[in-house]
């Protein structure tokens, strides 16, 4: 089969036919298949084995003190360097947190409307009005966030460079809008990583707020599954390039590192911000959990560590994503009905269907055991206005599964465009 | 010597100068010695340092889900049990957060004021005032979170059997008193223990303000080191005979049970209340360290392998309150010129210096090498309005430093009364 928009309407009658056909016998196997969430694969999680055993018989003191205690708000020097090293950072400049980066984030929000960031003239709970850029197709979670604190979302397309600027200078005029979340590498799902072009230009935003907050997600920043590491700007310092150095948090974790939920999570941001930070900080806790700190010490030694190690994920998930993208380049390239990304690192394959088929796609794959982020998940409000994006996770299934589910994921993709086709 | 008030000028005279000799010579030892925090020492640790070893071998699946990887916002559910069971309250009462409960009281005073409690009309955030009763002499930490979101703390007296509740009944009356903070058993720093009916009158207040907050915190729950587990009434269900039960919040942790911030902590309220708080912790989290919670079931298996375990700590505390309680006894108790509890559980011995000293005490034990928590902490403001009380925390120096310590500190107690009448 050729390009489908040129198939005519017998021809796609009988696609129809054979395709319900293929799906009903795929529906009948009673599959059981998750790709919705940017989940590690159990064999993931092997790769970080050695530290259940973690500090086992080892020392708990370490940089002089005592992991197993009380203490150290903002983590053990030794962890710190070893993110300060791997985001590019210093030292100072690196908070470590909890077991999720997404609970960092969250508690910066939250202290921004309890408290007020560093330059704010007042808490954000006493402004009528928050606005946040949402770059789309972006991560749920950030939208989930904005939706907890009543923040109004503003979509900002996302291009294969980064997000569109033009748009994002302009909007940043209106002093209601507060921040924007970015994923800059590896973006989730887009898979594109921002050009330098790109981020220098959002490093010399002047926004109308006073306080505006850049959230800078970098959840991908060491997730090469091919090739090698990419270096990648260190945000903080171009910022500080223009004077912006207040405007930025970043945030990074070990959750698709070692082990997710029971990771490391930290934020970076400028020396004025982090004392701002801590003030507040030291009310919320007396130490994060030091021990996981030093497990991760431990087990990675250094950043050097980290890398070594990301390479045995790759080794893992290339060929999950390889095999995501033959069944798609095989059975939906040739129809011209849809577009993916092509990613060399991060979690997903973000994939664009024809307009108005996607929440048809995830209903035909749910109905036949195939569970998907849901339709709209991408956008702000699940709102996606085009009807086509969807999310594909590939790193929980085995291969053997993922195999299952693309096939009968392209089945849904086809089966959805031809009945759009033949309703026009 | 006798009661100091009655003695003579001359004697006051003679007895400073061989309190300041005695104090002179203890300080050119030039010691080092902390009290200043309820720190478990290094053999308290060292009662749980199988769990370094853990989940070691062991699968990390565990209730049909995997420990190391994401999901399950609530915890573990033979965690959950295991709480449920150590503090009396239900199981769907029972959410487990991460390494501090500090963190979670924190959490839920920004969650009332970023979107309101259950039965808030509004969020905190919009409101003009906010008051907390706070029971004195209490701790440090739970003022620290009051001051951090500009909440106007109000001291109400902790009595022998709780706090004055013919003060707190009056005071609920103003509508901009939306919550009080209370530690029911072994209190902080008073070491004692809520009476039964002081419990009942609590759980039946019916305060102006709708959504009225109960901070439970219930640090010490199985923190006997003198005795048996000693059963403690569930607040929630108090509560829930006079219609309040979504009026309180309690808080647990393993911090003095395994590792002070790398335990497990929960939060314990109603029904209503949960559904209301997952709302918003799904924005805030995936999930909390479920590798941390495993860790704890392997090494508990239940709450009697809790209550066993205490003991252990139980063994170690023991000697240390004795000692402390030894030397005031000695050294102090004859002189009439303070008072102290005499708990038997919990982390600390509050101290009662003669009017007017506490500040003098603390300024003399530092100045010879002892740091002591500040005088003034345990109120609201560090506003201790008679210079009074200071807080003991003898758990964390080893035996011979204990001693060490408690000898220095009566000297200075002794010092700082001899000052006082004196100068009077």
């Amino acid at each position: 089969m050729e390009k489908l928009q040129s198939a005519s309407r017998d021809e796609l009658l009988a696609l129809q036919s054979t395709l319900t056909a293929q799906y009903e016998a795929v529906k009948a196997q009673g599959l059981k298949l998750d790709m919705s969430r940017g989940k590690p694969g159990r064999e993931q999680l092997e790769l970080s084995r050695e530290m259940l055993f973690m500090p086992g018989d080892e020392s708990t003191v370490i940089d002089g003190m005592d992991a197993a205690n009380y203490g150290v708000l903002e983590g053990l020097p030794t962890c710190r360097r070893m993110f300060a090293e791997l985001l590019g950072v210093k030292y100072e400049q690196i908070f470590i947190g909890g077991n999720a980066s997404l609970t960092l984030m969250y508690d910066t929000v939250a202290k921004a409307f309890t408290n007020g960031l560093l330059h704010s003239t007042c808490p954000w709970s006493k402004l009528d009005k928050i606005k946040f850029l949402c770059v789309v197709p972006g991560y749920d979670r950030h939208f989930t966030i904005c939706e907890s604190f009543g923040i109004e979302m503003i979509p900002v397309q996302l291009r294969e460079d980064g997000p569109d600027m033009d748009a994002v200078e302009e909007l940043i005029k209106d002093e209601t809008v507060r921040g924007m979340w970015c994923v800059p590498k590896y973006a989730n799902p887009a898979g594109i990583t921002y050009s330098d072009a790109v981020i220098d230009r959002i490093a010399r935003m002047k926004p109308a707020a006073p306080d505006f907050l850049l959230m800078w997600d970098n959840a991908y920043c060491v997730h090469e599954f091919d090739g090698d590491f990419v270096p990648f700007r260190d945000i903080i310092s171009e910022c500080a390039k223009y004077g912006n150095e207040d405007m930025v948090f970043e945030f990074a974790s070990t959750s698709k590192i070692t082990f997710p939920g029971a990771g490391v999570s930290c934020f970076a941001c400028s020396e004025a911000n982090m004392a701002h930070m801590k003030k507040m900080l030291k009310a919320q806790t007396i130490s994060f959990d030091k021990l996981n700190q030093l497990r991760h010490i431990m087990f990675f030694k250094n950043s050097a560590g980290v890398l070594a190690h990301m390479k045995k994920h790759a080794a893992v998930l290339k060929p999950k994503f390889d095999m995501v993208l033959s069944w798609l380049d095989r059975e939906i390239a040739p129809l011209e009905i849809a577009s993916w990304c092509k990613p060399r690192g991060g979690y997903f394959v973000s994939f664009d269907a024809m307009h108005g088929t996607a929440s048809r796609i995830h209903a035909l794959c749910k109905e036949a055991g195939l569970v998907m982020t849901e339709a709209g998940a991408t956008y702000p409000y699940h709102n996606d206005p085009n009807d086509s994006n969807l999310r594909i996770a590939p790193s929980l299934p085995p291969v053997v599964e993922l195999d299952k589910a693309m096939e009968l994921f392209c089945l849904c993709v086809k089966l959805a465009a031809v009945e759009k086709l033949l309703a026009e």
